[in-house]
């Protein structure tokens, strides 16, 4: 049993994570936006039992904070909850997409948004990566989303936990490396855009293959 | 019928790449190398009709020169056959490893391998990148690899024409996009590294899901 508080939780991925959460049971969900009434509004449609809140009060005395807001806003709102998280684990799932071109690979100066991140919050935040090639309106079905969720961390302790917290939502999570190698999930990102147009796929996925000790798929 | 010359024709994937081609028929294959003996060697073990020779000697009225070599001898070797490739389409294969670790992502400050490749070719010539995910070991058996093969390009001809490539050599080819978008490549290979550490396995792949109009798989 997690306290999990998901920021920007009004948004696609993130309304769509909080849907498996509350539909696996186990955990305490809280949604979290800039605006306490869309927080408001969006955890009432999932359960009775959804907290919500502004994103710095619903990121305080959690387990895990996961963020889910375009790259644009990633800054201010990791500035907005850097006070409130404590030893809560932080996920964050931001893509360094640069619209309009979005399918073109455009990794930040520092080499991904996880090591923006990791300028943004400091040094003391436990920081994971995760869920950045995961098609949001089909993590919004019930449906089984035919996609691995990759994990980063320099907290090996912590990557295991978002690891197995994938699990929880229906999706195989594999621990994908350092911090760094986010870089790789976030880039892939673009080829599945690509993907969805170029060969008409309506969110492209990414499975790895061979790997013998890994959680089963499904 | 194209003539195929693979510049480091005598290292694990550009052998291995040389071999399928023999096997597949219909192209004539030539196998590169800095030293002549070397790749003599080679061409006589894939077979009596193989070509060889130094590398920006069989780079010469080639349809198709795939490069395979290590990262450290990336830039040599492609100014070496540069006066030679003329209209050919290079295809690059350099994943840029950073030895000894190889499990993190390194991103050249250009941003990925093949924006260096452009560099030392300079602009006149017909730039593709592929094969940075494949196991070699792999590839050199006659089993199916299960593992896509992403192919760059900001020529969508030269693009394509290697996607076609990759498929007479009983894999699936897919376009991943411009050549910016090799970075994702790239990273993956450093992240397959590591999950044959972390999940045991014996070179894993990465496959693409929900592709309607994709060539299928196998």
């Amino acid at each position: 049993m997690a306290k999990i508080a998901v920021v920007g939780g009004t948004g696609d991925l993130g309304n769509a994570i909080a849907k498996r959460l509350v539909k696996a049971g186990g955990h305490q969900v809280l949604i979290g936006s800039r605006r306490a009434e869309a927080a408001a509004e969006a955890a009432a449609a999932l359960g009775p039992n959804v907290g919500h809140g502004v994103n710095a009060e619903v990121a305080k005395n959690c387990d895990i904070v996961i963020v889910t807001v375009p790259y644009s806003a990633q800054a201010n709102t990791l500035k907005d909850i850097t006070d409130s998280v404590g030893q809560a684990i932080v996920v964050d799932t931001t893509v360094p997409l640069v619209p309009p071109k979005v399918m073109r690979v455009q990794l930040p100066a520092g080499g991904s948004a996880a090591m923006e991140a990791r300028e943004h919050l400091g040094e003391g935040v436990r920081l994971v990566t995760a869920f950045h090639n995961v098609a949001a309106h089909k993590l919004a079905t019930d449906e089984v989303v035919d996609c691995d969720v990759l994990v980063f961390s320099d907290d090996v302790e912590a990557r295991g936990q978002v690891v197995s917290l994938v699990g929880d939502i229906g999706m195989r999570g594999l621990a994908g490396g350092s911090l760094a190698n986010s870089a790789a999930a976030e880039a892939l990102t673009s080829l599945l855009i690509f993907f969805n147009r170029t060969y008409q796929a309506d969110g492209a996925g990414v499975r790895f293959t061979g790997l013998k000790t890994a959680p089963p798929i499904g």
